[in-house]
């Protein structure tokens, strides 16, 4: 039997721990893509509790307290921090097989130096003793610091200031260069009830009217530049379906018009705008040389009585299930008719659709650019160790393992960071597990290689 | 290498072997879901053969047969019993991988004491040793005491009188309590050309009229009440398709006063029919307390020849595969909108839609309630070992495994128990594996305890 | 750590090895569906080089130089051969756990003795190593020949005049019956620009006018009979999407004018077309014996720009994901209403289909025969070894291992018949480890029996 998350944990083989413990442990961390706020790090307090911490936005661990039973109350509503981590230890010792299980106990013995198992026994003095140590001024910079984290993008609406980033630019004791990372959900989404009112707001940080397509082209044309910038190079899209349709331009800006003064924007419609403007983004991003990344599928919200109490983001989304590859081929097309694709990342929240988007990106390569078109990162519900493990395996068999852009938390937690170690265990592993039986030859050199670049590397070099 | 199927079968560490022996293989079972006939329990006549035990009805035998070649008149035609045993007996043995190859010879080991492989060359002993102990009194009741079944619920129609429950309320010497559940797939369907008989039979039942939508739910409701009072805490619906969309009162009465007139109902009446039904169902359980369960993407009789002849339920129905994230999500949020939803458990057919559904679930919780929206075991096609583990798997990565309601049979034989005891070894190996891994500390009282809530408490506790 | 690719690659269990190097090894292969060009075998011209050979016409390798950035000029442009070779080497030596990297090497340790894993460094050597062998004799009969190929279908046009399989037999030094395989993609496709010209090519192979659909009909059985006669006992159809959608004789006429005159076919007269089509040829199919292949789920030519340099099939085809489990059972029932469906094999390109599909095979059995519906070989991007496990598996669980029809290369390379290698290798793995562990029993004469089946017998009645 191995030891309980030693130092060799998830490590199987003599082959996997080399590997593991010469190349991946010291690469540094890229985290292109988290929901971490730039105001908390730039801020940088210090946590009230180890409760503030993990449970404060961490919707997976809400997820699985509701599923066991836990009231409400002890999950995201007035009860004590103590009792709301007692309440939590009680689920998670008994949350065999889930990421939780391994994600909480890295991070008590990274950050905490606590060994021992989270249980309803231990979790009193778990919680005291890592309330002391929060207390003596592990703040937000100091925990990018010791996670070795060489970049982070946040995550940015195209109205932000980037006032935190600006602010970070001058002080800054984390180590890391801290980015902005582009996300225009909001005006990609006429539909919305408070799109009018959003409008206004880019209006006004633009000094520019909206009055046509052409206009709300040039204003985000403008705020794409402020965050280059700012040094963003990275854009992000939730497209929960995949919308692929053509219109003209006075289409568009009757849709534009319409949305702005309020009018109800039909399915067609939102498909027509949407496609429009992902294309003229996904020009833009190509031409400033930056990464675009697509979050496919999810169905958010699921809840009523959940979001009417709680709002978004807490734990009430769930995977779609409809057919993506067409709509998602059609809209790279028409993405790329003008401008080569820009660098794209897909992410893809269904699992069943892993083999089918990895093989769409590997047909839309640009002439000696390695790895243009990609899978990104194992996504949410697949961000735990079987998840990775079938996505590692999938990219191996139908892409190119070595050009794999590695892992990213994603996470709104700043003790995520042993996740990247949690990737980098599973990816020696597997490395490992083939070389050990004779599948890929012991050769350290070009397996180093492959760590490195997948550990940190080819993430580093969306961004110099 | 592991002998072949021994006390020690499937369980592959010590640790596996410590939960299995001490803990899971004394826990009794509690069927939540099969489909023996409770007039066989009731009458609880001896067997004629093995031939009539195993191949009676048992169309997971019939299609491998098929597959195999064997002529239909040696599975369910008029040869002898002997012939059909030796038919069998001549497929099995090639059955490599197969849970068909498991199941028969747990059955020969538990039930009959045989502990030779069914072979060509075995088959002829093996039949004349099952027959003669099957004529020695293995009766219905003694299997399900030998099984250590504590409680069994069949599947009955609003209409059945559940005579055959008040026999067994009055002479049962299973040891089990036999409950029916409450599955109105019939007067779900006013599409089924026996729509306007099945609505007589019903008036029938009730003394009452059905002039109107309203009329109907009053039956229903007379009728559940009917079932509780027999014990049922229970009900069940075949979703081949995942029905979603809203009408009025008035349209339902004009579907149900047309199909009562035994005019067609087209698709789009008949999902509206469907979800109006169903949302009153869902509401009339919550109230009472029940389980509803929904099984979830079948696709029925697809062989029309075999149909015509052999009828339902003989090995011809197939798993579809159509989206249904977004009308399920739709179906169960109307379920909600007056009462909570009731205690639900969900069945994929199709292993693609594992995730989507387990991710729904968990968004849907009961405040304070545990698992209340969930998996049900892996059903029919993936009742087998790999979907069981992947089934267990994907519980633990995005719910809690210690919530899960477990195993049933889903059986027409009551041979099956000892599906139950593969589904133990499967779930402790996979336990063992964890632990003996590094994964999870060998807390032996923690893994107990889920081992012990995952083989019978979840399940049992659907009852008191 | 097991040695590099020995004689025991992917052999874990003593079992695997025996069944491996005593039945497995020396089974002949029966190549039942590749894309060799009869002309290549019938000239039996040497090779220029190993990149000839190996990069000439081979997409999967293709696609992994574009994703790790190579230049287009050094895979399909106008790069000398050693450059094209070693830019090959230098990114097969990091496709660790892709199928390339065993493939490559079982290629070159099988046909030229090369020991050494191909690396940056060792390029240069092995391609003149090579080349010499090449250059010394090893044509294409030779190297059939050396790979115990007993038969081998090609994939020919119903135009096809077959003279390359008349020639070769008269002179053929392989050891291996070449028979010609009946592909009529294009007469199915009424929607392609090019259709007019292919009936004109149809009328004049025939002799025949092509006034109706009737005349269409008249003359594809003229050309069965004609391919029939060259020993062909296979179909195959590439069913990107499944027809399913009824019509009369009239509006098949008209479909078929309008196609011949130019004029755009609708969608919904496709899928009538098809549909139609495809149930008249199943039903010569069935008289003939044939067996009949559909190969389902592609979406091909995704890249428009590498479509318009350099043609279809090079490495931008995907996977789509719409539903089929629906459309296939209503085509094969239509297909099996006047006769009994023929001998089919069904091939999904997205992994997601494979159990509906196997579970749709295996209730659309014929009475008698033996896997007479049933999956074809893991397709395309799942032909590697994860792929064919989860086929292996799938197949086992739900259907019967003992009956599959085993592998087959679907190759345009004569280097590919180590793939019959690999996936047997795979195959008695798989058996070993569930004999090692106490799931089957040690049984040698009975999983002979299935080796000898799956490796070869399975796929040779076909034809006998």
């Amino acid at each position: 039997m191995k030891p309980f998350m030693d130092q060799n944990f998830l490590l199987g083989t003599p082959t996997a721990r080399t590997l593991f413990h010469d190349v991946a442990a010291s690469a540094p961390i890229c985290d292109f893509h988290c929901h971490i706020p730039p105001k908390q790090i730039a801020e940088n307090k210090p946590f009230r509790s180890i409760t503030e911490a993990w449970l404060g936005g961490d919707h997976y661990k809400w997820r699985a307290m509701r599923i066991a039973g836990v009231p409400e109350r002890r999950i995201t509503g007035d009860a004590s921090d103590l009792e709301k981590f007692e309440a939590y230890a009680a689920v998670v010792e008994k949350a065999v097989g889930n990421p939780l299980y391994h994600w909480t106990h890295l991070e008590l013995q990274r950050y905490f130096g606590v060994e021992e198992p989270l249980t309803s026994r231990s979790a009193t003095s778990i919680f005291e003793h890592c309330n002391a140590l929060l207390d003596d001024g592990m703040r937000p910079q100091e925990l990018i610091a010791r996670s070795n984290v060489r970049l982070l993008c946040t995550t940015d609406d195209p109205i932000d200031a980037l006032e935190w980033h600006e602010q970070l630019s001058v002080r800054n004791d984390s180590g890391a260069t801290i980015l902005p990372a582009f996300r225009p959900d909001k005006v990609l989404n006429p539909a919305d009830a408070d799109y009018a009112a959003y409008l206004e707001n880019l209006k006004e940080v633009s000094g520019d009217t909206v009055g046509s397509f052409a206009d709300l082209k040039g204003i985000l044309v403008k705020r794409i530049d402020y965050f280059h910038e700012h040094g963003c190079r990275l854009s992000d899209h939730a497209l929960d379906t995949v919308p692929f349709a053509r219109t003209d331009e006075s289409k568009l800006d009757s849709i534009l018009n319409g949305a702005a003064s309020g009018k109800p924007v039909s399915q067609e419609s939102l498909v027509q705008f949407r496609t429009a403007l992902l294309k003229f983004l996904a020009e833009e991003y190509s031409r400033r040389g930056w990464t675009m990344q697509l979050h496919i599928g999810a169905i958010r919200n699921i809840n009523a009585p959940m979001f009417a109490a709680l709002g978004s983001d807490v734990g009430c989304d769930a995977m779609n299930d409809l057919p993506i590859a067409a709509p998602l081929v059609g809209l790279l097309n028409i993405m790329s008719e003008d401008q080569p694709l820009p660098r794209t990342l897909l992410y893809c929240l269904n699992d069943k659709d892993n083999y089918a988007l990895n093989v769409i990106a590997g047909a839309l390569q640009r002439d000696g650019r390695a790895s243009h078109v990609a899978m990104g990162p194992a996504w949410w519900y697949h961000d735990q160790r079987d998840g990775m493990v079938t996505h590692l395996r999938n990219l191996a068999n139908v892409s190119m393992l070595s050009e794999f852009i590695g892992m990213t938390t994603d996470s709104r937690s700043l003790l995520s960071y042993t996740r990247h170690e949690y990737f980098r265990r599973i990816l020696c592993n597997l490395l490992g597990d083939w070389v050990e039986n004779g599948e890929y030859p012991a050769d350290i050199e070009l397996l180093g290689d492959i760590v490195r670049r997948v550990s940190f590397e080819n993430a580093y070099r969306l961004f110099v």
